[in-house]
């Protein structure tokens, strides 16, 4: 029952039962509905206990860590600013909800939980995220990218596995009628408990961070210092260490065994049933063609395979690539903009030929590019330490398992750190292997450090050719690649031929299903096969329900040959590399990151800033007129629109407010630059313009200041390039500058 | 029963049930779910008659001159290629699907009807079409974008009207099951058997284009040339003219009259039902939260409006704009790309204050622009004359309502003249009255004619405060904008004081009752409860569910009396001016505007080529090795990575096909220009340089070239310029110029 013991049943050859399924899906949900067979169902979630968290739940790296080896420590959690405050997390929402990065959605209706929408800066974030995710992965690699339809149609999910398998186990309260996430229950009524028994030990209790529900759920329960037996503590620690690895019944059974009450209704909860986690509806009128929003981007792509194939003139590798909406109807959602119903996402699907190592043509291009890596054995060995080392090497001494996955790696670290991903913040830490799929050859996260831990942000899996070939299977349509082979292939093999016209009326209604099984025979059995025919009259097939499941065929209606073909072309299923970013928690984290607070002059206030890279940054000028005078409107205007004509996005902000409080403003907005307009400008048209980050300001005439603008947005220039080139000035700023 | 009976109906001041409805769901829909009340369907069918073909339904514009005047010719719907050819839409149609710049959705599992994706060229063309947008309207105007959720309670779709109203009318086949939507249904029939009859009459049939559906249904049925009565004639025109008009109830009463029978099953369908054209999903594991795909990205932005204004500083007036996909689940979908089931929209909410005649301070900026306006006038007098104003003097002369309306309408325009339209094929339609809701003060349609007819793509309609308003009222939130009043507003009125401490204890439970009624009263009540509370000891009043429906208030509990007082804030809801895009329509239209065909140099094969502006077009240069040798692919990547660095989309193209046939694939595709690289090339770094509409070619050094190139991409140069200051090139090329 302890986890090396799955993960020996995981691995184990020959499992039989083994049900092939995604990393994508899988990591947005942790039990399964195999209700019949634990034994698949726990395979799969111990498969899947830390990929679960990827798109919209709440992250717990270091929960992970701690079931490994309950005796670590666990990693710390603390989240600094960007300039490495303690981060504040209630004062940075309560900035970003003033400033209306986004916002509930409904909320005069009283809101819909895990909905949110963007207001203007949330939204002009997230849509120049796009844009440099675009030019970085779509244009620069030539990905083909498509846009494809979110509603889906019941058979492709089915066929994905995802109608059978995205689910939680849910379970209700019979008395309140509550409704509950069974993991989540059985973890934080353990908890609890673990923590009234320190609390009783006079140990000091460590306060994790909590979403509002959990709070409310103690709040009413009450939280007793009660001293457990050390052997019941023991007991605890595993169960909270292999929580991600209950089925629903095993969910069932711990919450009976340890009488796990609802501490708001005071009563036991139902036991768990399986909860799919897609949102359902009916396509056209009547109502016989069941479909769900997509919970992944992914599968519009696999099926267009071979139209992009061809789209691609046959060239092998390539990639596709989608950016859309994807959706979980999660049974509890919180953890704010991390775990949400309905969320962005922008993945890549790289085809590739599984033969000749994955070699990736660019890779030599970012080989030198230093990752900071946390490597499987380290994790075994339940240990947290990161190594940094160049893609070159990792992927050299296999530490990543092949060119392909390597290059990507690179690219997602270049384009985390182009939109302004504190670099001391990411982490790649690979899947165990009892995490992945049993296809899977290597799959790494891209992991974000922020108040909620360590987020998964961005998964990249070799997927193999899991997708492709069970839609193929299902639709009979070809997903594969026709390679011309320049030298022929000599292909010696066991070779049957039936006579056909003997055949049919010989087995008369079984005729068909006979046939399937003498074509499925693998050459081993062949070769038995047609040593049998050379001494018999007859052989003898085990045909599965067809008389007593044995089936006499006799020799004339079958010869089995040894033969040698050539064959010029070869066929192949690709296998596909997928990097799939989670853009509302990149979004989010990118917040936090560059979230940094500074004292006002009278130093009796912290001031929020959000230092984003302009690229990034939702209005890259902002406009201020030094007062009200109607002269400085007119120069305002024609500012803002000379900069919006070269595509520079800006505000003018001709409040009342003191320019050191618009300044203020627009450093919570994350606004790089700010320009004023004084008496002077009237006089000799020269402007100055502000650094949000240091506070600092040059003084020139517009022309300067426009052309050093746009070689900051445009990132030739940074900040202390300007200061070099033009003259300082020390002017009207006096509230918030803490130089 | 005609429709100028109804105009009248609709239009008639004091209709009391008057059910206030948004032009911009109804424009989505034609009937609606008022079945008891035939009176007021009626009046919101004819009100909506045209509308309903916004976002996804088949336009028809023709049909709707028909009825005004079945006398009247219906109009040319005859379209065009770019160079004035008869556009062929299966060959059009053909080399979309190959170039993929649509496909299907799920075409391997069989495909669902109206749900396409679009592939690389048709997702990049959707990009950049939507970054000019952005571009255009957002950033110029300074507009508040916001990312909305697309799942979306009950409540709030209650009471914006779509869960009551946003349907259509459904018959289901009692023998074969089929299901049918009735107002085409009664169409299809009646038009079929007129055609029958003008057979019969030996007169020349016109052939519409048809859809498929159409086309199999009378397959199956026998479309038989019977001459009808003169009478039927007319009744059956008469009946066709006001298709748009008729409710469910009175569908079911002309298929019973004309006895229309299906041709699939030769049986009369069942009657007609109201179908709710919204996905309906569950939000959450209890399923007591029902919710709907959004079919707009409207109420949104209505929803945030108070956040929004805060965000703006308070000022006014300001827009939100939103762009996202919306839903409508179509009974039957048809006519391609048109009529879909999940689309694209760009939604712009203008917010103004009622008063003062909503003047635009930019308007002096477009009042120039000379717009094609068909108005209200023309169309009631039965005519389709169109006129070339300047929106300047549209406004002036009170053709279109306001100033912002106008500005609108301009900026409309230049963004579609941007993104490549055809000039000659767009025309501004004014809504009629009838057309409208009641509120509404004016609406415009931007259309633009296809080979279906002219096709509404852009909405632009004056919606007053009708969303704000019912959001409000619902929910208590004040949709409003408070106004700091430079000089006091004195107000003089009749106010109410209740004795609260005798008030209560008097009228016990029914006290709030009471109290909401006496509140309630108008001005004119007031005054003559004033007068009666002077003259008697108490009031009578008329408070429904209290008692017998009267309530005698005795004259210690409330004082009436005459005050003046002065306000320093105002209060308004303010009105909406919306802009609506269908960007799936819009992007349609584009490509059969910029399709043509050239010749080939033989002459016996008609290339296709897309015309499309260098802002839009998906690639913008397609790089060719004039053969396989090696040599040439690292000067072709080295181009190729030069290009992306300065953010220009390119494609190699070293396939083994010729370069003519090369180019071809690509003007199929729209790249609009074309570098070859050749043996020259490695001689002295001279590269040719190709235009996709002329195919004539320049050659010089990569440098200039490459600036070249951004020049025209950037919109700064075009062909023409290049070539007056490149040196003509007359080479490889030889397959496909036409010159």
């Amino acid at each position: 029952m302890n986890r090396v013991v799955s993960v020996a049943r995981n691995s184990a050859p020959g499992l039989g039962f083994a049900i092939p399924f995604r990393v994508q899906f899988s990591r947005c949900s942790k039990t399964f509905q195999f209700l019949p067979n634990t034994n698949a169902s726990r395979r799969l979630t111990v498969a899947n206990s830390y990929l679960r968290d990827f798109t919209t739940s709440t992250p717990h790296s270091s929960d992970h860590q701690s079931y490994l080896d309950p005796e670590q420590p666990k990693m710390t959690t603390t989240a600094t600013t960007l300039k490495g405050q303690p981060l504040d997390r209630p004062s940075l929402d309560s900035m970003l909800r003033r400033r209306m990065f986004y916002t509930p959605s409904f909320e005069i209706y009283g809101g819909v939980a895990g909905l949110y929408d963007y207001g203007p800066p949330g939204c002009s974030l997230q849509a120049n995220i796009i844009d440099v995710w675009r030019k970085h992965f779509v244009l620069e690699e030539d990905m083909l990218e498509v846009d494809c339809s979110v509603l889906t149609p019941h058979e492709v999910l089915k066929t994905s596995g995802h109608v059978d398998k995205f689910a939680d186990w849910m379970c209700k309260d019979p008395k309140n009628g509550e409704i509950i996430r069974a993991d989540h229950f059985v973890e934080e009524i353990l908890e609890s408990r673990l923590k009234g028994d320190k609390e009783a030990r006079g140990q000091k209790v460590e306060e994790k961070e909590e979403d509002p529900k959990k709070k409310k759920r103690k709040a009413k329960g009450v939280q007793e210092a009660i001293k457990l037996d050390d052997a019941v503590v023991k007991e605890y620690e595993e169960v909270l260490a292999r929580i991600d690895n209950y089925n629903g019944e095993e969910l069932g059974e711990l919450i009976k065994k340890y009488d796990l009450k609802n501490p708001t209704s005071g009563v036991q909860p139902s036991p768990p049933v399986a909860f799919n986690l897609m949102f359902q509806t009916a396509i056209g009128p009547s109502s016989n063609l069941p479909g769900y929003l997509r919970p992944e981007t992914a599968q519009g792509q696999f099926l267009n395979f071979s139209k992009l194939l061809e789209f691609n003139q046959g060239q092998m590798p390539f990639a596709s690539a989608s950016i859309g909406r994807s959706y979980r109807n999660e049974i509890s959602p919180r953890a704010g903009l991390l775990r949400v119903r309905e969320f962005l996402m922008a993945e890549i699907e790289h085809f590739v030929d599984p033969q000749g190592g994955k070699k990736h043509p660019r890779f030599e291009e970012i080989k030198d590019v230093e990752l900071v890596l946390l490597n499987r054995e380290t994790q075994l060995a339940g240990q947290t330490k990161v190594e940094k080392v160049t893609i070159g090497q990792a992927v050299a001494n296999k530490t990543v398992d092949n060119e392909t996955l390597g290059y990507f790696l690179a690219r997602i670290h270049l384009f985390l750190k182009k939109i302004g991903v504190d670099q001391s913040k990411i982490r790649f830490r690979q899947h165990m292997a009892n995490e992945m799929a049993h296809y899977a050859a290597d799959c790494w996260d891209a992991e974000l450090l922020t108040s909620y831990g360590w987020v998964e942000c961005v998964g990249c899996a070799d997927r193999s050719a899991y997708d492709l070939s069970v839609h193929a299977k299902k639709t009979g349509a070809p997903l594969i690649v026709r390679q011309q082979l320049a030298e022929p292939l000599v292909v010696t093999e066991w070779e049957i031929d039936l006579n056909k016209k003997k055949f049919g009326p010989h087995f008369k209604k079984d005729g068909k299903t006979v046939e399937a099984a003498v074509l499925a025979t693998t050459q081993d059995q062949r070769e038995a096969l047609a040593k049998d025919l050379n001494e018999k009259d007859s052989i003898t097939l085990e045909v599965a329900g067809v008389g007593d499941g044995k089936v006499e065929i006799p020799k004339d209606l079958i010869v089995i040959e040894r033969r040698t073909r050539s064959e010029h072309v070869r066929e192949y299923t690709p296998n596909v590399i997928e990097p799939s970013f989670g853009i509302g928690r990149i979004l989010y984290a990118l917040m936090e990151h560059n979230f940094w607070t500074r004292a006002s002059e009278g130093g009796d206030e912290a001031r929020g800033v959000l230092s984003f890279p302009p690229t990034v940054a939702p209005t890259k000028v902002l406009i201020v007129p030094l007062s009200s005078n109607e002269k400085f409107k007119p120069l305002c205007y024609k500012l803002s629109q000379k900069l919006r004509k070269i595509g520079i996005s800006n505000r003018i902000d001709d409040s009342s407010a003191t320019i050191g409080k618009r300044y203020s403003r627009n450093d919570e907005l994350g606004t790089p630059l700010g320009i004023t307009v004084d008496f002077q400008t009237i006089q000799d048209s020269t402007i100055t313009l502000r650094d949000r980050d240091s506070t600092k300001q040059v003084r020139a005439d517009e022309d300067k200041i426009i052309a050093a603008i746009q070689s900051v947005v445009d990132g030739y220039k940074q900040w202390k390039d300007v200061e070099a080139e033009l003259p300082a000035f020390e002017g009207q700023e006096v509230e918030v500058a803490v130089r």
